[in-house]
């Protein structure tokens, strides 16, 4: 085989406010490391770009359930992959995996990623780009959050902020399957019409319309309150929210992406969350989660998607980026709402030989 | 019998930042209401100061597990009681009860609230007033937040605010009793004297003498984080909990005392919670609670630890003020944190014949 050169993009330095594409760079075509024994080499096939990216990208402050980012060092992720090689058992060249790996042509997986790799079968019959949204990480999000964080219950009325996007859609549609009545908010005429025509929200609203007044939005379109709130935004939208929780709601705080891209003087000035007497007043649950601490509920939510995707039930709207020189604007534009549905990159990887 | 002549505490009108004498008015004793048939009439014999009726005195805004107060009649709260006379079954005469009663001499009391009079029997061998505190209301909800809401288990790093308090002293006594390991937050020496002194919390600090950095001094108290935080009071001591709590910790909020007394302007202008991205870092839940909710409750809560106080392992400070006329201060002290231990007010009934 020849010799393999592979591109990566790597964090230049750590992100203060808004990520920009001064803060990341595309490195040229590099020799491959040589795979060290355990390890798995892959061709990258598709990339993830994902709210969860963001604190990584700041320098670290505070303990978080993820490393930071190392300046100079490619950027890792979820993602779609064809084993080259392989020391590991269990994983052989040729097979299609899913799980984290490098914003770089070819990765080399060590441990203990590989372990976390999770095999595709080539003939399942749904796109390869699906392992990085409703068959990956997301899905089981979106799973594990309104199921079980949620305690979602047929009638329930569901609330989901950043409802179009990769977890969003899905808790919409897992709603509206379980027989919730469920309404989204969205930042964009076209993200609400997807809400409501594609997903089947029973209702939706653009948030930056309703003239500032998010509790009177929600009041409206849940007169009677909401009993589970799947959070992915936070700040505004969660105070209007804890004054239309029903007595018993929980909150599933799933992300808080109004937050991760705050300046130090922000966060200092504004940014806190009132109305939490609600929390006492109503009973309220709240609970933080993150899909990593769930992986065991993978072969059971994947047995319970697999017909739905397949025949229709429940669909996947994705926004794909086209290259690897694409992904830092597609990861930045995640945190402006520009994307329409799930960010995804596909890697036309340049011949090396 | 000669006619009951009673003395009542009303609301004048309602309250908007912290309750002054002006709000609440003594009116001299005048009869008492002929009691409807299924009403039970009560001579009351300790009244009981608690931090959610701070809520019950403002202008009903919002929704809330409590109706207001209603201006111009008696104040209601817990309160130990005998029974003058009564047509509901298994109630009479000369029986000792404690539950929802007035803030005078004699009350009425009518359903809903005569099926939630508690029987106590008079050679119990602890003082009454302890139905208002440790063996009433307060008790059951430091059992049901620390043990149900707060999971805790032995080993683990409990933090209590307001801990001096009525419902604060029995959680770190709980804790210790568990085998976690618990500190105390509270407001003066004296305070932190009893924690550590009377109620045997292994840690404890004055939060006004910590230079406004509360996530410091929580840091210091518990290098490796919190595992179940009791909350009492909100705002800052909250936001600097978030920073500490460790992976999978849990948040009991029982109340929240630093917002009940803001005006408008106030909770509008600077009351908000920062750090909730904590929530998801450290997969916390925050839970909200009420006693009603968990009556069924209170046998266990009963058998369990009535041993514990008579054999010494449990302890209960009470700050007695003398007479209904001194009822008004003592609620208003409650707020500004002058109370050492469970505020109750003693009512020495004037002759009426």
């Amino acid at each position: 085989m020849a010799e393999l050169k592979s591109r990566r993009v790597v964090l230049k330095d750590y992100v203060e406010g808004y990520p920009t594409e001064a803060h990341m760079e595309l490195l040229p075509a590099a020799p491959v490391d040589e795979a060290e024994d355990g390890s798995v080499l892959v061709k990258n096939l598709y990339l993830s770009c994902d709210p969860y990216m963001r604190p990584k990208m700041s320098r670290p402050l505070h303990q978080s359930y993820t490393a930071a980012f190392v300046p100079g060092a490619p950027i890792t992720g979820y993602g779609v992959s064809e084993v080259v090689r392989s020391s590991t058992p269990g994983v052989a060249a040729g097979d299609l995996v899913w799980g984290m790996t490098g914003w770089e042509d070819y990765s080399v997986i060590k441990a203990p990623f590989t372990a976390m790799l999770t095999k595709i079968q080539p003939d399942d019959g749904v796109p390869l780009s699906y392992y990085t949204g409703v068959l990956g990480m997301p899905g089981l999000t979106a799973y594990v959050g309104f199921h079980h964080i949620g305690s979602a219950k047929p009638g329930d009325a569901v609330f989901v902020s950043a409802a179009s996007g990769a977890v969003g859609q899905l808790v919409g549609q897992f709603a509206r399957l379980m027989g919730c009545r469920v309404v989204g908010s969205a930042g964009s005429k076209e993200k609400v019409d997807l809400l409501i025509n594609k997903f089947g929200f029973h209702d939706a609203f653009n948030y930056k319309e309703e003239d500032g007044d998010l509790a009177g939005a929600l009041k409206k379109r849940f007169p009677d309150g909401i009993d589970v709130y799947f959070e992915n935004v936070g700040g505004k939208m969660l105070e209007a929210v804890l004054l239309n929780m029903k007595v018993h709601g929980r909150i599933a705080v799933c992300g808080l992406i109004s937050q991760y891209n705050l300046t130090a003087g922000e966060k200092e000035a504004d940014v806190g969350v009132r109305n939490m007497t609600s929390l006492v007043a109503k009973r309220v649950r709240m609970q933080g989660f993150i899909e990593p601490d769930h992986k065991h509920l993978y072969p059971e939510y994947r047995a319970w998607v697999m017909p739905h995707i397949k025949e229709g039930r429940v669909v996947y709207v994705e926004d794909v980026a086209d290259g690897l020189e694409a992904a830092p604007g597609a990861l930045i534009g995640l945190f402006h709402g520009r994307n329409v549905g799930k960010q995804v990159v596909k890697l036309t990887t340049p011949d090396t030989e």
